[in-house]
């Protein structure tokens, strides 16, 4: 019955995390998770799956990367083969608005962790199945400028209390090389943008070939990488586009929206967002503001965390729910920080003491101590067998936990032994007090 | 680009909860998680993917029921065709131990709450997505018995947290029916287990028909059924077994276990642990004691956590990995909670204060007031536009949310109003304390 050896391989693209990791990982997830409450957005799960229809003509080349799911039995193939995993989070949170509308109370902001699916080629960073952390707020027709501020300065929230060390938010407004695109002349939005996006990949020579091959004289191809090359921390790149020479109604529109967010950002979070005219996001259902994220130092990682706003993602063709979002790529994030910068958790268990057994006689004595600690909120563990103390100790050791419980006996009361330092001092489960950095596993990085 | 609106409808199976119920399922989530961390257990999460050929022969009928997945674009359809979502959290943490038993310390104790798939025929309260919350402890080589009555134990307390009423855990040992038919020379025990499953929801009439109709005597129908009839939730189940005449080692082993797991029951958690030798689970995998459990007055709802202890399931040939563990179906739990007793959250955010804006020009001064109130722990939002104060009491007030500040003018301070009472007082963002049974949304009955 049980397969061999053999096949108990990884699946590529599908990462697993070992329990230290994981715990770093939950780490990251329960604080991204208070920051999100913490502003009032309400937690949602989706579905893992949508019609394949409904997945199809989102988020640009998604038709390439989508599974379909369906069942072996088959008798319902021609039923079920229509459905897919979902590739984000933000595709069937809008179909979410729209089944839910009448349920619902607008403007509605929302955040949603979950798990999203990519066939995609996989490599190191991008994962198949991966954990996605977003916020959204959708409203009916119209939507407030100010929460294209705020997406922003929530996720700068959430990274400040985590070990993510510098990062920079960049910033733009999709308006603004659309406008710049036009007042030169160049009509072809999408596609300028999409070859101005390979801009750090491939280098400004190979970008103005490719957009001269498309049409565009060498002017208009200078123009748009003088556009690309614009970024400040202050408003100073208002300046600066203007200085290019070029005007139209779209490209105004999109430096006010734009010099909004970065004032907003200034003021609230200094030296966290940049506006860099560069940045366009592949996903075509963006029509205003875009962020992409950095961690100073590891640049080359790509954008950790990313979003815009859209305007016709929800809509069932009377009603529009224009919408703005941002999502933290928690598995890349964590994956990194693991394979690059060493963290970890200190201990691979929650457990913060494990409770010593005398005998087998006793362990309902231990089970009492265990069940007192447990109770005023420490994490403990009874041991799993009677063996001598030094190998109930070494047991401790090998999973992290700092302190191993030892019950008394009739002529003697408990103990309890930090085994980091070898300290044993008396101690009674109903009044001893677990330090609060050793209550829960700690942030550290691997030897 | 935007499918119809006809296209935005459920998905038979794949269930999905309005804010507010979701809030009630966090709370559970919440409550679980936080239990099996008290208890040692380690966070775990494995993909939702395994191949094929390790879903089939495990589980039962399992094979009709996995969801194939692959990628729509094809190009490797040959090579990912063998991936289903797996329909369990057992099996994958049976391969992620075998996978990776050489970075792990055994025993070890994992909880893991996740999605599960079945492409079951939908009903109420059966779902084809679902999430369960699992514990398992695996060991190598031998498992200590003392694990079999702990897992049913740790569920306890979780569920003496929670708002499920009264509820009662049912357990058997796979040995005692075992033993006891073999004694009876009933040989095809799997069988003749299959048979008396049924018992619940076919009678006994129909039970001896089938056993008789498979080869057994009416004699040896009529032991089977009285096996199936005992339960107490003390020790007397010994002897009523013992009454019915019937000896074998195995029955003799099997009733060891199964009364060493209600007598720590009955010492740790009084009432909570029932034998019932009735019970069998479907499950092919289960070897020793196994776990149901009834919420008392909704019996009719089926099983909503189960489990028990397996030997076979982790073996790469040379060496096996018994373990014991027990799931709540989470999804199950809670749709039948909201659904039959009308169970849901106080709000539909965590949100606990709004924050008014006076005006467009002052909405950075109601940013501070929140970015205080959140520095000290209070979830809040910020009005999303500056109406008259009324309608942004009506948008708490629809939300369920107990405060609403109004920040100060030059000339005065700032006032909070609980506006369930109505009552307004002077506040400083700085000091203010939030009511402890405001500060998270509460589980309330809907009216």
């Amino acid at each position: 019955m049980t397969p061999p050896a053999t096949k108990v391989t990884p699946i590529s693209g599908f990462p697993e995390l070992l329990p230290a990791d994981r715990l770093l990982e939950l780490h990251f997830l329960d604080t991204i998770r208070e920051v999100f409450e913490l502003h009032g957005f309400a937690p949602l799960e989706t579905r893992a799956v949508e019609p394949v229809e409904r997945l199809l003509g989102k988020g640009g080349d998604a038709d390439k990367e989508i599974y379909g799911v369906s069942r072996l039995a088959g008798e319902e193939t021609g039923r079920d083969a229509d459905l897919g995993l979902h590739f984000d989070l933000t595709v069937p949170f809008a179909r979410y608005v729209l089944e839910h509308a009448g349920r619902l109370q607008f403007p509605f902001r929302r955040y949603q962790i979950q798990k999203v699916w990519r066939g995609e080629r996989p490599q190191e960073g991008r994962f198949r199945e991966f954990t996605q952390a977003d916020i959204d707020v959708v409203d009916v027709g119209e939507l407030a400028p100010h929460l294209e501020a705020e997406m922003p300065l929530v996720v700068a929230e959430a990274f400040r209390r985590l070990p993510v060390g510098e990062f920079r938010i960049q910033v733009n407004n999709r308006k603004v090389p659309e406008g710049f695109y036009l007042g030169i002349g160049l009509t072809d939005v999408a596609g300028t943008l999409r070859v101005v996006d390979k801009l750090a990949k491939i280098g400004p020579r190979k970008v103005t070939e490719q957009l001269v091959a498309a049409g565009a004289t060498e002017e208009q191809a200078r123009l748009a990488l003088a556009l690309a090359d614009i970024r400040s921390g202050d408003l100073s790149f208002v300046d600066e586009v203007r200085a290019l020479g070029v005007s139209h109604p779209t490209l105004d529109e999109g430096l006010r929206a734009l010099a909004a967010v970065v004032a907003a950002g200034a003021e609230q979070a200094p030296g966290t967002l940049v506006a860099d005219l560069s940045v366009a996001r592949g996903l075509d259902y963006y029509t205003g503001t875009v962020y992409e994220t950095q961690l100073v130092g590891s640049e080359e990682w790509g954008s950790v965390c990313s979003g815009g706003r859209y305007d016709s993602l929800a809509s069932d063709g009377r009603t529009t729910y224009p919408g703005v979002g941002i999502s933290i790529g928690l598995t890349r994030l964590v994956h990194l920080l693991v394979a690059k910068r060493g963290l970890t958790a200190s201990r691979s268990t929650p457990a913060a003491v494990l409770v010593a057994v005398v005998d087998e006689e006793s362990r309902a004595r231990s089970g009492r101590v265990a069940a007192t600690l447990r109770g005023r909120g420490v994490p403990c563990e009874v041991a799993p067998s009677a063996a001598r103390f030094g190998k109930q100790i070494r047991y401790a050791d090998r999973r992290g936990i700092p302190f191993v419980w030892f019950p008394g006996t009739d002529d003697a009361g408990d103990q309890v032994k930090d085994i980091r330092s070898g300290e044993q001092v008396d101690a009674d489960a109903a009044t001893w007090t677990c330090p609060a950095q050793d209550l829960r596993p700690a942030v550290v990085t691997r030897d």
